[in-house]
Parts: C-alpha cells; sequence; structure tokens
C-alpha cells in the first residue's frame, strides 16, 4: 500500500506562509509540521515567541494527525461532559484540546498536520489557516 | 486459586466482531483486548484508522478491566464535581473516561476487556459491544 | 511525495508466520509490527509469553523503523565505548538495544518493521526473521 | 546584564550549511539548534533521515549548550568508570553522550548549540562540523 506524505521542501512553504501571517498579526509563533506518520519534519520558533510553544505547535501538530481533526475541534469535543473528555491523558500528554492544530490534506487524503503556538487560539488559528492553505 | 482469563484465540474472534462491525459502521478502528491481569493480549489497527487510537484502545480496554466497569460509566462518574473526577491523574496516564471500553465476563466473571478507538462515542461503543457479544 | 507502507493484512502474515515458528521453537512470543511512521499496526501475545514483552516487542519494533536497522545490530553499536552508547535515553524509552526487531522491506524501501520479545536473543531473532520472511 | 543568543534567521544559516554538508556525504540528517537557553530555534528532517533522529538532534543540541562541551567528548567522559558515567539519568532523558551535538560561540562565549542525527558518529560530527563553521 502506498501513501502520502509532506516532505521538507512542502513543510518549509508552510512554514513560511504561516511567518508571514504570523508577522502580519504582530504575533510572534512556534510553528510545527508532521508527516503522515505523526513525525516532526520542520519547526521554527520566531524571535520572540513563547519558550513553552515549542512543544505545543509539534504536539498540537501531532494531535491534529493522529485524530484527523482540528484541535479547536476535538477541545469543543473534549469539554467537561463532552464525548472525548479525558483524551489528553492518553498518547504520553502529547494531546492539545485547543486552537491551532489543523490536519493537512491533499487531494482529499490527509498527508500530515501543522501546528502553532503563540497567541491567542484565535491568532493561533489564523496563522495556522495561513499554513495549510500555501499548499 | 484458579482465575479464569482470556486466550489469544479468544482476542482473536473479539477483535474479527469488532472489526466486522466497524467495516459495517464504516468507521475504520482500533481494537485492542487485555487479559484479566490488564496486560495486551493483542491489538488491530485497521487500514486508515487514527493513529491516535492506538494508545486510547490499549488504555481503555485496561481501565475496563482496571476497574471492571465500562468506560463510558466510568465517565459519567468522572466528570467535574463527580465521585471519580481526577481519577485521570492516575495509573500512569492510562485510564481513559469516555465510550468504548468494555469488560468481558465469563460465567459472571471478569476474565479481560475490550477496548475501541477510532470514532465517536457512539461508533466506538457500538463496536466494542459487537466485540464482546462474539465471546 | 508517496511511501509504501505496511496493511493490516500484511501485518497479520508476518505475525502468523513468526507465531508459527515461535511454535516450533517451543518458547511463547509477543510479536509487533509498525507501519512506515513507527505507529503499531498489530501486535499478539502468545498464551504463556513474558507480560514484559508486549513493551519490549513493540517497542523493538518502533527500534527497527526509528533507525532502519536491525536492533541487534544498534545494540553491537551502543555498547560501552562504541559510538551509540548512549542511545537508549532517547525517545521517551522507546529504543531497544538487543536482538528481536528487524526493519521490514519491500522493493529496497523500509515500509515498517517487526518486533519479537519472549526468550533468548537468539530465540527472538530467528522467530523475527521468520516473520520478515513471510512477507 | 545582556546576553548574546541567536536569531531564527541564525538557526536557518546554519541548518543550510549543515544540510548542504549531509547531502555532499549522502545521508539525509536531523538537525536541530537550540538558543542560549537550550530551547529549540529550529529542527529540520532531510526526506529519507531517521524517524528516531528527531529526538536525538533536538536532544544533542540541548545537551551541548546544557554542558557547554561536544557531545562527543562528553562522551567520552561518560563511559563506565569515568567521571560522567550516568549523567544520561538526569534531564529528563535529554542527555545524548555520543557524536554530534556542538556548542555555538560568537565572540567566545556559548550562544547556543546544534545537534545533528542521521548516520554514523563520524558522518553526524562531521555534518555538525559544517553547521557551527557557517556562522
Amino acid at each position: 500500500m502506498t501513501i502520502s506524505t509532506l516532505t521538507l521542501a512542502d513543510a518549509r512553504t508552510i512554514i513560511d506562509a504561516a511567518e508571514a501571517k504570523a508577522s502580519e498579526v504582530g504575533q510572534p509563533m512556534n510553528i510545527a509540521v508532521v508527516d503522515v506518520g505523526g513525525n516532526v519534519i520542520s519547526h521554527a520558533r520566531m524571535d520572540g515567541a513563547w519558550l513553552g510553544g515549542i512543544d505545543i505547535s509539534i504536539n498540537k501538530a501531532f494531535t491534529a494527525r493522529a485524530f484527523d481533526i482540528e484541535t479547536k475541534e476535538l477541545g469543543e469535543n473534549s469539554q467537561p461532559g463532552q464525548q472525548y473528555y479525558g483524551i489528553v491523558a492518553s498518547n504520553r500528554n502529547r494531546i492539545m484540546i485547543f486552537a491551532g492544530g489543523i490536519p493537512i490534506t491533499r487531494d482529499g487524503e490527509v498527508v500530515g498536520a501543522l501546528g502553532v503556538s503563540g497567541g491567542t487560539g484565535e491568532q493561533d488559528q489564523s496563522v495556522a489557516e495561513a499554513g495549510v492553505n500555501a499548499l
């Protein structure tokens, strides 16, 4: 069986676009891209971005691929009383349930994911969307 | 003292039935079976199932045996304000508190458990029930 | 970019062959197969096999794919004074440096890996080889 | 007090040079750069590089800055019987004691570090040296 994945060149195209958006938004960000297997291809921390966002950006990307879902949407389903409440305890503390992680698709197939961390949920989400749209 | 447990052959019968149900539901799943000691006997990830569900299916099975309870029911008791709220911090992050884990009984005795992860709580639960009923 | 990986059907073919060899050797084993991304596709613990081998078989398979090398060979390079001495501290305790993990190749490309745990290094290795040769 | 550190632009200059050397050597690599605080600025996994090297490259860079020493040299001091034997148990499994991690200095002061993982110790070391020399 063959599957599609992202190259390092793809990851850089995505990161460049996310960085441009973060500069426009005026908030430095951590940006990470994982491949189809959920493994990191590349990460970049813009000057002045949160130290705590290194891990979060990587884990948002992992989460988005691990469940083929935006972390924002997973978060809505993981609140108390919702169907995935408690999911953060799984996968060795790598599940992030707030905005900024988005699966990357090509021809309708998930080929990897992008994670962004550095600002408000809204800022992270807009930067992640800019990254994903660059491909 | 003797205790009853499941064999690898039992686990496969259960996984086969769960897989058939997952195919019927149209959602690929991770399916795991643990023995009376809570230790994994077998796990299978159907083609296209969530990567993040490997860990979750195994841990749902562990949890169902660890407390001899369906994870769905444990979840209802683990919401904020409920009697087991905070239980996810125990057992080295292996406690899952949402639908898809079911103890397996034989002659009224728990002999192991099944865990399923790959779709909505409802889908996971229905696939787990099909698995348990196969024995 | 497309890459080749293993299906659940492939994993089962491999596990069946390894199991047959383990029965011939007379030592029950844990057998695990990971895909091209290092993520578990399937695991089986034969009746009577070591409980401690669940984790080891999965991690041997992970290691063999993580470095595209047999764990036996990695182990020889990870002894005191050798070039990879200390590698076990990496990758969140998932690196196994003794015999029983083998990359699985198809048309010269690594598409996943197999890990076996349950007996002596020699036994594990022979069972793993039987599994790999089944594909 | 002011301290000197690396920018994302510096990190990219270093990674580009390391990548060029890795291509020359013919071995795809994971390359990571940390700042003066030991925190990742950027990581890149070349197409086809080891999955297991993601963590190792990051941790080699961390280690080189954590002790302001090349990981190769630290390794020589961490063999059984040597003065730092056992250091791998510290710092939450982030200490790497084999070649490929090098502190980055500017005006005689350590400002960060580079870590490389993907080949033999000799290959990793030569790629890391090319990276450091680019600044």
